[in-house]
């Protein structure tokens, strides 16, 4: 059997870049995290060293750079600038993918800024010829101290874990969201996929994280008509009753100890279907 | 000459936990990391492995969670009590220091909660028949983009840096404190003393970072009587204006790229003086 | 359009433990990261909160600990059978997978160790009737001071990097690789992966890390019959080489600075092919 | 009271620089990670703004990669050369203080190498007319599984705590050594104190682990006569012996769950007394 080369991409992972939109003498900031990657007509650098077919990553770097001079604007825009650039660049370069992380920050002053941890705003743009385009969010921590139970699941020779009918759950949001179109509102959608993510949280009584996962991802789906589909990833960040009774203590649910590891981790998709 | 024993301490480091505090249907939480150590006549267990004068580490981390039964409180209030109950419960324990951090959250709804990232709240309390109480604050992310000059420092055979007129000036504010007593409404001194390090961060036009520096130390003497003393650590988070004329663009402030190492240390001591 | 479920599984990730095998009294440890993962009939616990086709996670948990009393082994044997253990469990759970990372270490004495840092063996088990295995390495630095060049690229108009006939390459190797049974001799499979991933890092004159990276996945393929196709990710540690002529001094590829961020990210798949 | 400016050092901090040595065909590298903060008459700047007596951040960097065209050597050497230059270079500048990280490395070919992870050296130097020299290693893991008791401890109506005779002991060392002068042998001192803290690790049979680390401390102050001093911090990183009883499983001290945190912390400084 032969040896050949399968899929591969290549590129310039984790361009940090600042962008401060002046207007007037009020600022703002876009602080961004970029990742290229492309993919082609690439054997020859792999199978001989010829990097005739090659558009340097330090180019790439560069790229992103100076695409950020006249503005970025929203990201998922700013993805599928770059996309198309890339591809048309060289004729070896078929394929480019940018993946963007965009960093909140709460204004103190005129020019004046503090990062907040609210969410990290994410767009993953694939250019081909078409473009495909997804947005999301991750590091949203969120905890809700009560209306959530487990119960009722089997129990094997392995099961010890007591049924509940109230805990405290709490997760860190992962959600990748697939656009349906390129013709959208980003800023809007954003906003409205982060605050439904949130609001399905906040108010989904809980028998399991994957009801909460698929309540948060359905609202998503009916409040943000242009996104087709949604990925979850969803840590169960354990926190434990602590027993205080070897201390002649009772815990009415309000001592708890948190574990780092293990943790559970709950995944799902949830799509329209015609 | 003979070798001995020095300085010691032992104790349980990282307890995390989160108290539940419930008042009808609305709750809140007290999210914490705490650390315990002890002092005092332990030469035993160094030199012979005999135990006898020692509170287990595992000890410390139950008594942690069992005062936490009552609640917390302000988390220097809650050092307190645990430093003077750890120096009170054995004779060999001549010396116990507390440290916690407390993480920020956000109410969402009457139960519900997401993590905020401005700032990370710390105490630090040592008792030893007198009681030392730190507060402080660390992972307070700044910015400013513009308002900050530097320029004017001598020039030997290895400098080459630029000066400059106009630059981002970013940190990550560690401060810590020292109160000159333990009579002190904890609460309005932390949020004084964090807004008065955004403020005087925001509002000094700044020719190096350690003028910000100062200022920010001054201001929080200023407002917080009740603190002798503070001690600031500022990286300084390099945003470097981008090259963009071998591209033909021009950078009018607005492209940066932004490093992670190496990156500025500035460290001192604010303090008052009889 | 209705709103559907898609893909889902949940399991327990990073189970931290340690297996010590003990033979007389020369002991041996097993350090192991362990995370599960299940999907199959799952819907019911996502729309209506009944957990009763869900194996719980505490359960993997306990299941992945009970499962390491008589021994682990290979970990992609420990894998199977873990993995074929939870389908035959419950008839909602129609696949499982296990994924596993061992960590390094080596012998001070007859029950004493110290943590190697030489690469964290990885193994992937799926199964649904049949059984997928794959193995991999990942968190191997390693670095060639010279036989590396990168030219012959085209410029376009963001291109600036000079081209260079010598140059520090370096990267963190993570493979990951496919068995093509599951009637193998792991261990063997593992040493003799390792060792080719390392000496075709050694042995290849290097024109671009795409060409190594094809000269790594070749030689695994050479020296493993049994694997099928290895995945190869592999950052491009950047090593700048400094410019001293401002203190006037050369560098005749001495002093090099070494950058965090951004860096190249080279990903490729080499298989066999009938 | 007066509010007045107390300590203060500022510098430029993780300057990551690899050194190629080049003997004909064989190389060799040193890496490592510098960051250097200089003291004085630095009033000015934090006052008024004023950087005349500021040796720029930026010029320090620039002077540690400087310093390294010449060769490193020692990094206990190469540090004294620098902190040396910055006080010389300007009166304002009346304390420098270098520290050093050096990371291992293994030889795989002529001018190949692997990063291995048995522990990173370290320095610090400072000089303010007098020299002081530190050494030291951390992240230098260990592990025993067994010859390691824990009983004898008090019980107070906050320990649960059950007595051992046979526990897993490990830890992460954190060493930092005093040398008593400046002519010393620094790469055979280093080498000694290593070895001296594994072979006391390994052949210390503990009671407890500040009894494992006063063994080690006394160890390295017998075998290295220059070392005046030196300081331990050692968390003690749980191996839980897990309750398979169940699944009627026994467990006899062969499966273990790790916890992250919290974690034991023992800290000793242990030294010589004339």
């Amino acid at each position: 059997m032969a040896i050949v080369l399968g899929e591969n991409q290549y590129g310039k992972a984790e361009n940090r870049l600042v962008r401060v939109e002046r207007d007037g003498d009020e600022h703002w900031l876009v602080d961004l995290n970029v990742s290229t990657a492309l993919a082609g007509d690439l054997a020859d650098t792999h199978l001989t060293g010829a990097n005739d077919k090659v558009l340097a990553t330090d180019t790439q770097k560069n790229t992103v750079l100076a695409f950020a001079r006249d503005g970025i604007g929203q990201i998922e825009a700013y993805g599928l600038r770059l996309a198309k650039h890339f591809v048309g660049q060289l004729p070896s370069i078929h394929r480019a993918q940018v993946e963007i992380e965009q960093y909140p920050w709460t204004r103190l002053g005129p020019h004046s800024f503090s990062r907040s941890g609210e969410g990290t705003r994410l767009a993953k743009v694939t250019y081909d010829g078409e473009a495909t385009v997804e947005g999301g969010i991750k590091d949203l921590t969120v905890l809700n101290t009560t209306d959530s139970e487990f119960w009722g699941y089997p129990r094997d020779e392995y099961t010890t874990l007591p049924e509940t009918k109230d805990r405290i759950l709490a997760t860190a949001v992962d959600a990748r969201w697939l656009f349906s179109s390129t013709g959208v509102d980003w800023g809007k959608a954003y906003d409205t996929a982060r605050a439904s993510l949130l609001e399905a949280f906040t108010n989904t009584y809980s028998y399991s994280l994957q009801q909460t996962l698929y309540a948060m991802g359905t609202r998503v789906l009916e409040t943000v008509p242009e996104i087709a589909e949604i990925r979850l990833s969803l840590p169960n960040k354990h926190h434990y009753l602590t027993d205080l009774s070897p201390f002649g203590l009772d815990n009415p649910g309000v001592v708890f100890h948190v574990g780092d590891r293990p943790y559970g981790l709950i995944e799902a998709t949830v799509r329209r279907e015609p």
